[in-house]
């Protein structure tokens, strides 16, 4: 029987959305998120949501459903007789005013295509959920990978074993030999029928990507009001241009949207609000700055 | 007879260097450059030279020089019996603190390919000079533009006209249909024995590189006691975020640095120092800002 969860994915993800704003708004006195709609010249549109508040300086959650002839740059992996393709997916990015807070991304997302008679050739999930601190708490990183690891285990042996490195090997400046944070999981063309039968591979999708909340939220009750100093916040602004780096250098999914014709500001909403280049930046040996750049050259197992 | 200009055009670059510091610091009450030499792994080495000051918010003004075998990214470009290559220049990137004062770029370089037995099989000039206002003053672009214009006009009757619309369409940031700047000249490959023999051409090649200083100085001359709101430092740290996406996104000469080894400090002097990006912020009909989101839709005629 064919497998066809476009639908409940999509209503789930903007459902999904629903509860993650609320959440980031319950910390916020008065800022609320806005959201613009938009359409897609080749098919299909999308629902942006941005709150710019005193906690979260910039915090974005998008929702998008794009569908129409499969693009260029995808033919190169998926089935020839693909004629369209239909995609669906939530993606976040929430940068914290306080440097204490790490910053962190999530995108969960479905994918298929279809030949000319409508008939689904190809159909996978993704994901990933990924934490980008600026000092660095051990047991910030513990909790959030510990949670992440249960709803994996939740469904398959595999999966964070599988899902943690792959997360470690893409969020990777290249040019800099630095990860971009200290991981979590990324996965990508994960079809039903290879590890789980297609009701149990979205029952995992759900999860992971509800329990992105229990993975972040708590970290940033726990940090939110401790004290920062303007050198804090300069080295917070400093790391976020490693940030804008992995985006626009390194990041297939900006990449994507940029060649698919998706919208720009809603791409970029990814980008940092306020950001720093400083030549040569180095931090001293011995200092907190210094511990996240080790964390950030060595992968470790944070479970 | 062969045309050998590489250590020539080395020791003038490396004199102009000199010169551009010099003006430089001329402005500033007490920053002076500082010089990191560097080392290129596979062969060569470069010489960059950063200010922080108050007038010039930050400065890089490089020399490289390097060689070596010929890398993976320039070989579809080049003759096959090429077997090392040779390249030297100065790129400079100024970003002024005042956002009445534009921010400018300009880069000049020489390059050759040997074969196995040390012949020159292929060498060009390059180079280029663009500006980028926060808020356009015409008579500054047109300054800019007569002066590259005169260095051309002296050597060959088409160079400008070739190379301003080559500029154009160089610094444009395709994701936002916008320019990065109101250009300038922009140029590559240009061989001796095409348009000018050899030594006409190096003598072309000094001439629009030395007057870069006379094509940017008088303009930080005009505007440096201009007063400034924080409203329009804001803007030009908006305007400055899509500096860091083409640059990022679409230079062929990031890219070519980051792929062949480059030092990456010396790559990303050129990112200004404070950048913001603010969710969909457009600018109202009729101001200032919008004026110069005008003239980077469409280039106009300078001169």
């Amino acid at each position: 029987m064919e497998f066809n969860p476009k639908k409940r994915f999509f209503s789930f993800i903007r459902a999904l959305q629903n509860e993650i704003c609320k959440a980031l708004e319950s910390f916020e006195p008065r800022a609320k998120f806005i959201e613009d709609s938009w359409k897609r010249e080749a098919g299909g549109g999308g629902w942006s949501r941005v709150l710019t508040g005193q906690v979260f300086e910039k915090a974005g959650v998008n929702v998008s459903e794009v569908h129409g002839p499969v693009p260029e740059i995808l033919k190169s992996t998926i089935p020839e007789s693909a004629k369209e393709f239909y995609a669906t997916g939530i993606s976040l990015v929430i940068h914290p005013t306080n440097p204490m807070i790490p910053t962190t991304h999530a995108n969960f997302r479905y994918f298929e295509v279809v030949d000319k008679a409508g008939r689904i050739v190809d159909q996978w999930f993704g994901g990933g959920a990924d934490l980008t601190p600026y000092y660095l708490f051990d047991e910030d990183a513990t909790h959030f990978h510990r949670t992440l690891k249960q709803a994996c285990d939740n469904h398959h042996n595999d999966f964070y074993s599988e899902f943690k490195p792959w997360c470690d090997r893409y969020f990777f400046n290249r040019h800099r030999s630095e990860h971009r944070g200290i991981g979590g999981v990324f996965y990508d063309h994960l079809r039903p029928d290879e590890k789980l039968v297609g009701a149990a591979l979205e029952a995992f999708q759900q999860e992971i990507a509800s329990s992105f909340i229990q993975a972040y939220i708590p970290i940033v009750e726990n940090r939110q009001s401790l004290d920062y100093s303007a050198a804090q916040k300069k080295w917070q602004e400093i790391r976020r241009g490693r940030y804008v780096e992995f985006n626009l250098i390194h990041d297939r999914g900006t990449l994507f949207g940029l060649k698919t014709g998706g919208r720009i500001e809603s791409i970029f909403m990814s980008l940092p609000p306020t950001v720093r280049w400083e030549y040569n930046h180095c931090p001293q040996n011995g200092t907190a700055e210094a511990k996240l750049i080790q964390a950030l050259t060595t992968p470790k197992n944070w479970t």
